[in-house]
């Protein structure tokens, strides 16, 4: 512990459904290495701290050792900020509560602060992106599922057990698409993600089958957000419908939360947010369409600047900061 | 102003679509005079300020005159805490903006404040009701709109324009009923207030010619909340559809609201609440159905223990304590 504070590190870890990213950080927000694990989320919660150490012990001997680092702070889904636990994660297969913090610290005996994926990007995005120096916005992550981190005057909404901010489980269309996971109908995860963009295509080819779509020049278990967004930059009326009522649902719940909380600005990150154009135009229109007269015209709806893994990296290593 | 601090009075006043309340509150939070008058706001504003100044100056000077008052607070449809005003409110006919704290400061000589009616009741709630002591909870007002207040963190949420929490307005069924007033299709409003139930009543009479119903012996004109929740108390089939209908989509809403800000608890007033568990239970049921499973089992949801006047008026008042 001889360095002086000024020259100490975090490490920001990102965990997600399908693998986890992890950076070291140094205090100007800089990631200064960066590497990634599969999740792996089917074995033992022990193997992915193990997996995990493994990887970043090295990166730590290489800058300084452990007395160079102040902690590591870590984002994960339903991940509580109160008790450092992951909580009935419907994304990953860990079932029940993991005292994953708790695990974390001990391996690598550094102090270990846990929050929700979607709030460490939130703090990303309000640190070093595109919401530096606002005091109320929204994040939404549009990726295998939909997350959300909100800001109300310059703080991270957890609410009163930790959890808030699940927007990607409220419900737009009522008795709509069943989630697998969940068994809820109609939330916006299961429209609005790149597995329900997938899923739209699918359906969109078999109720209209005997119309002609590049889409259908894939196999199903090809067709992704990107193949569609690929087919609607060719001009594919299919694929572009599969954007045009994606939007339509987005944003009619954007409208939903801007009337909660009345933000400045959504910012939308996330393997989805690659479509451009695609999506932006038919969530903008849903949104204005939707909104109550006082908040029409007045909230920035705009695409993070940051890589999708920085913000979660650096918003997670903000809570050592 | 030569009483001393403790001696000093507050009217707090609870601007409403149809009728406007106001009382005397001391700084024991207690209601020491009160009276109403109709809004009347078809007529322009000045007669509102002029017939308001009119029944409130003989209980000023009935209550140790001017030098004995701080101030006044007032709630009101869209009311902004930020600028005074009343904006673009839509159970109003006032159009567009109107300074109403600044016209009511002036006629009255006192430093006016004014918030959004909703806010008003949840501040109410939160110093004198059913949240006492609670720092995350929302409260939901079922009267002839739907009105919403959010607390956060112990503090009224207002956004970054001072209109968050119209709750009212967020759209709960895709193209559903049009909302006479602001064109908006499916919103909470048209559904779970008293002109919502009144309208679900029509709706199932029509739907259902042939059935037998108490609710008949009603003309069309005297359909109410009220009349509706008499003839569920009789057992009558129609009535009691139109509560169950009604609580699903409120409960359906509160999930998604939970969803945002993980509260402690909903509190709801308003008129509809009178309906007793008609409306209780198929809302609980519907929120706990569509809760994503951390926040299950958790929130309470309970009827507001003050009177409705009493807690806007309270709260009100509690601007300027």
């Amino acid at each position: 512990m001889s360095t002086t504070p000024s020259s100490k590190l975090v490490i920001g870890i990102d965990i997600g459904g399908t693998g986890t990213k992890f950076g070291i950080v140094n205090q100007e927000g800089e990631i200064i290495a960066q590497d990634k694990i599969p999740t792996n989320s089917e074995k033992p919660v022990n193997i992915f701290v193990d997996n995990l150490f493994e990887k970043i012990h090295p990166l730590i001997e290489s800058n300084g050792g452990i007395d160079n680092f102040l902690g590591i702070g870590m984002g994960a889904p339903n991940g509580n900020i109160y008790t450092g636990n992951i909580e009935y994660a419907a994304n990953l297969h860990w079932k029940g509560i993991v005292p994953i913090a708790h695990l974390v610290s001990e391996k690598f005996g550094l102090k270990t602060s846990l929050t929700n994926d979607a709030n460490a990007a939130a703090m990303g995005e309000m640190i070093y992106g595109a919401a530096k120096g606002m005091k109320h916005f929204i994040t939404i992550t549009l990726g295998t599922g939909v997350g959300s981190g909100i800001v109300i005057d310059g703080k991270i909404v957890v609410g009163n057990d930790g959890f808030a901010g699940e927007l990607g489980h409220t419900i737009v269309r009522h008795n709509g698409r069943l989630h697998p996971l969940t068994g809820s109908k109609g939330c916006l995860e299961v429209y609005a993600s790149a597995t329900g963009v997938r899923q739209t295509a699918i359906e969109f080819l078999q109720e209209d089958a005997s119309k002609h779509s590049l889409l259908r020049n894939y196999k199903e278990a090809e067709l992704t957000s990107e193949t569609v967004y690929d087919c609607a930059v060719q001009g594919d009326e299919i694929a572009k419908k599969v954007f045009d009522f994606t939007g339509e649902i987005l944003g009619e719940a954007l409208a939903n939360f801007v009337m909660f909380s009345s933000p400045q600005a959504i910012i939308l990150f996330g393997g989805l947010t690659k479509a451009g154009s695609f999506i932006m135009t038919p969530t903008k229109e849903a949104m204005e369409k939707n909104l109550y007269q006082v908040f029409k015209n007045k909230v920035q709806l705009v695409f993070s600047n940051l890589k999708e893994s920085d913000a979660a990296i650096l918003g997670a290593s903000a809570l050592v900061f």
